[in-house]
């Protein structure tokens, strides 16, 4: 999807908040958003947010004081989803629709973000998505796309969700091939491979984007990716960078997120706050003049 | 005070904001925040908050499409302020100290922010500030000051809270001399000079700082406004600006706003989203190791 203008000064709070996660001080973080935005002045709205984003961090990285500031963040939520998990598996088992309510507790999960201090709501945000359901919803084609299908690709966004997708894509049956699509270093919280590995992954394939770059962009993912992408009968995206890049892909992409800012509030037309599973198709549709 | 690395995209935020308010459309906003941040990218840490979101707002006038975008917006928020005050005026009379109660309400005013959607909520800011008090409260040493003064400057902020402000000044002593500061032109939604003109004033006198500036920022204020800041027996200056730039202020200034973001947060050691009652004195003591 194009830009936002608000995706510009958001893409220095993002470099901004991994400069505080990673301990700096203040001239250096002053001097790491100015360097960011130096790599950025010269886009316009065709840049896709989560490019830019990308592009904003991958400047801001000289003036880390460490590798990777979201590693120690990233194993915390790891541990808060798989306690998580563990209190709502009677829900999730006892409901009338085990799939679609994994689906929703995998959208739930989206709102472990950038939590500096665990300022977001889980439980409540999970309880609430089960109760409202989507706000955009195409379960129905999907649960029949399931039906047929031989093979599906979930393309994965944070540590945390993480263990939700994990769950889903295990609770499938053995008889689909499924692969779990991961960054290939880190990026803001973003899954990298090696630390996927780490995970009872069970008969799912985890395989590598082969960038870092936030969401996918095809200009920097590797061919064995690019043909998985391609191939997989079914694909599922999630998370705001995912749904940035992939709205307008030329194959159908099921979009699953939490709405978490105005700009994909409007692309999506469901408020900020709402979870949708939403097929890049019923996008397209909408922009024809016939909303979905 | 001192500005921090968050001053910087928020001050693209509010060009944003105020482009939208305006009705822009996105690439005329996107070269209004590029070209604001033009302005302020050779700014370090040492500029106040203030002083920098004005510099960034200039920048961007060129890009209004109208004069002042925040007119009918500041017109709408002097109604509500009116109605409210309206409806609380009995809390306000059988309060057991109505000066101090005035001063919450004033506080609670602060919270009729940038509300593009009105996502604020008075109403329950004004509650929860007469709940639980200020968060620091030098109310104190005010009122004996108060006691023995014959001047009384308050430096205003915002549209809508301006009649909460002039109900307090109304309701003190006739023998007291009392001024009130606005802006000389407009800039966000801070009340001007020609329009405080609009209101029952009643024995308070009306002045401009001189300047449009956000705050007070000494190098643009008036002589006439400098004279009667400094020689006045008690100022107190309202909202985030004022403090940002009076903080630190040779004279003694009360502080007076809702705390609305992190960097204010740390300065005045509150949580967001609580009320304040400071003296720069007491910052200063602070400073000093000694907390008030």
């Amino acid at each position: 999807m194009r830009g936002a203008p608000e995706c510009f000064p958001c893409s220095l709070n993002q470099v901004l908040k991994l400069m505080r996660v990673a301990g700096a001080d203040d001239e250096t973080i002053l001097r790491a958003i100015k360097d960011s935005w130096e790599a950025i002045r010269n886009f316009g709205l065709e840049k896709s947010p989560a490019y830019v984003a990308t592009v904003a961090i991958r400047r801001a990285r000289k003036y880390f004081p460490v590798d990777d500031p979201y590693r120690e963040l990233k194993s915390q939520h790891n541990k808060l989803a798989a306690d998580m998990l563990e209190r709502i598996k009677p829900i999730l088992d006892s409901s009338p629709d085990p799939l679609k309510a994994a689906l929703i507790v995998m959208a739930s999960g989206n709102i472990i973000d950038l939590g500096v201090h665990h300022d977001f709501d889980l439980e409540g945000t999970l309880r609430r998505n089960l109760e409202e359901g989507f706000a955009r919803d195409d379960y129905g084609p999907f649960r029949e796309k399931l039906k047929r299908a031989k093979s599906l690709l979930l393309i994965a966004d944070n540590a945390g969700e993480i263990v939700f997708d994990l769950h889903f894509l295990k609770s499938l049956s053995p008889d689909l091939e499924r692969y779990i699509a991961v960054k290939e270093g880190p990026i803001l919280n973003d899954v990298t491979f090696s630390e996927v590995s780490g995970f009872d992954t069970g008969d799912v394939k985890v395989v590598s984007t082969g960038s870092d770059g936030l969401g996918v962009i095809f200009e920097e993912v590797s061919e064995d990716f690019r043909n998985l992408f391609e191939e997989a009968d079914i694909v599922i995206a999630k998370g705001h960078a995912n749904f940035e890049t992939l709205d307008e892909a030329e194959r159908e992409v099921f979009l699953l997120l939490q709405v978490k800012c105005q700009v994909v509030a409007r692309r999506t037309r469901t408020p900020v706050g709402r979870a949708v599973f939403l097929s890049n198709r019923s996008l397209a549709r909408q922009e024809g003049g016939h909303d979905a």
